[in-house]
């Protein structure tokens, strides 16, 4: 399928060709005029997939957590795509989790699909690119993709609130639930799981996370706190109940609905950006912004000035 | 010194007056006109501090070792500011640690200055707004300045680049190197810090991190690994005296000359971009935007036409 269009990728993909949908994540990956190509081609009414994020620090166990759960929603019947998202680090570049690996014991089943995206030094490029690779999975028989994040950071968090139902993973070892807090992730969750919970300290993790609940005020929806050892799959099905629960929650009081139109409007607003930002780049690539960068760090004029004379101000 | 001009407070702080201090970080977080005022009022030939990043998951115990390694610095006689780098939840806004609780042993010593700032939804407000309170914070009598993170994403990796030195810190309770590594902190790293040594796994923790050190090929400095028990101040001396050898390894080189080059080349291409994008959300904020949004939700238009609309193409 190499030098494939968009519309016969979608079809191979569509027809079971996870060669073709891998190619098709790494042309949004790429970004540029081809993914807008693939942008378009997969977009339309009806094509909708329920996202579920997963997130929480390095060490939580979220890669084995996300893969119990496969285990899961295959038994329910329903097909389920992964995504990783690996905002790479400013100097290697490129997802740094194995997909062959990731895929293990459901290398044979086509049901399952699972993908790392990283940045490849795009600014703000996963927030644009994730929810067109979702576009993706869905035109493609998707029905649920999970968003998986590496780290704890703000481009985890942009990402992350992209998702219908978001799952923050913390462990006995990782601190206690003000080290959630901190991270800005009490917020954002929607279901709680204590992983690793046959280790000493589990109970008190979940004791501190209710705590915590209970003294923000929430009108609605109340984050459960529940305990998986993702290792063995103990507590696995209740997390993917809460997630099923959560989503007609959502569906239910029409905030399903509200969410994924202030989600169109802020991919809108990162798109307009991230077009802005390539001209960015393009003035200041010049011969000229080198000379100006040496004046800068020389303390001989200052930034402003500098980035005025770029952008011909 | 309500409403006074940039010059004047400048020469307030410069006179000891931490209230103004306060006053112009504040201002430099915000943006906008005023800070661009304060960032020229502060930049100048030879107005230079040497920054210290200090990075690794939440609960590793920065905020800890760097109050230790303050008392340090402050016997061997040195001025020094911290900067606690606080990428905000997208809902709360706002720094979530107390300046104020920080300060602890140290509020009648006005050798040290501690801040948080955070993004106040600002895209890229971190990575434009923390190198412009440095210099003002150099200008005004703190030859080291320690950036301190919260999390650790991609705002905090691009913040950390801006360091001088870069020290990561990791516990024997946050997993093992290979989640250092998956972070993206193998790489930035100058000097490592194994924390809570008291705990057991420590020298493990030490050793895989020296292990993955050998794995990759250094030229010139090479990151030490350092155990220290920051509540006790047990090895804090020894981090410090750590980065202090590193500064001087990038003197002598010629490096630390280079890194401010390339750091200023990023600032004048981060402030071009902080322009742009203020365009972007003016252009996004308007009430055929909120149409659109409701289009690209219906699945009627793909986004990329919306954005192509809304920037006039």
């Amino acid at each position: 399928v190499a030098g494939a269009a968009p519309d016969d990728l979608l079809a191979a993909a569509r027809a079971g060709d996870r060669g073709a949908l891998a190619r098709l994540i790494s042309i949004i990956e790429r970004g540029g005029e081809e993914a807008r190509r693939v942008g378009r081609a997969a977009h339309g009414p009806g094509i909708d997939a329920t996202t579920v994020g997963i997130t929480g620090a390095p060490g939580a166990g979220k890669s084995t957590l996300t893969n119990a759960l496969l285990e899961t929603v295959r038994k329910g019947g329903d097909r389920v795509a992964v995504l990783a998202i690996d905002p790479s680090s400013p100097f290697s570049g490129g997802a740094l989790l194995g997909d062959r690996v990731r895929m293990g014991d459901h290398t044979l089943d086509d049901g399952v699909f699972i993908r790392s995206m990283a940045t490849r030094g795009h600014v703000g490029g996963l927030a644009v690119a994730a929810p067109e690779a979702v576009r993706v999975l869905a035109a493609t028989g998707y029905p649920w993709v999970i968003l998986e994040t590496v780290g704890v950071g703000q481009v985890e968090i942009d990402v992350m609130a992209q998702a219908d139902t978001t799952v923050v993973v913390v462990t006995p070892g990782w601190g206690d639930a003000v080290q959630a807090n901190k991270a800005g992730l009490m917020e954002i969750a929607d279901v709680f799981v204590v992983n690793k919970a046959d280790r000493p300290g589990a109970d008190d993790a979940a004791r501190d996370l209710e705590r915590m609940l209970k003294m923000s005020p929430s009108a609605g929806w109340r984050p459960p706190v529940l305990c998986t050892t993702a290792t063995t799959g103990a507590g696995v099905p209740e997390v993917w109940q809460a997630v099923v629960d959560h989503r007609a929650h959502l569906a239910a009081g029409g905030e399903l609905r509200e969410r994924r139109r202030r989600r169109a409007a802020e991919e809108v607003t990162r798109l307009v950006a991230a077009r802005l930002l390539d001209r960015a780049r393009a003035v200041t690539a010049g011969p000229r912004a080198a000379e100006l960068a040496d004046a800068v760090a020389n303390g001989d004029i200052d930034p402003w000035t500098a980035a005025d004379e770029l952008l011909g101000e």
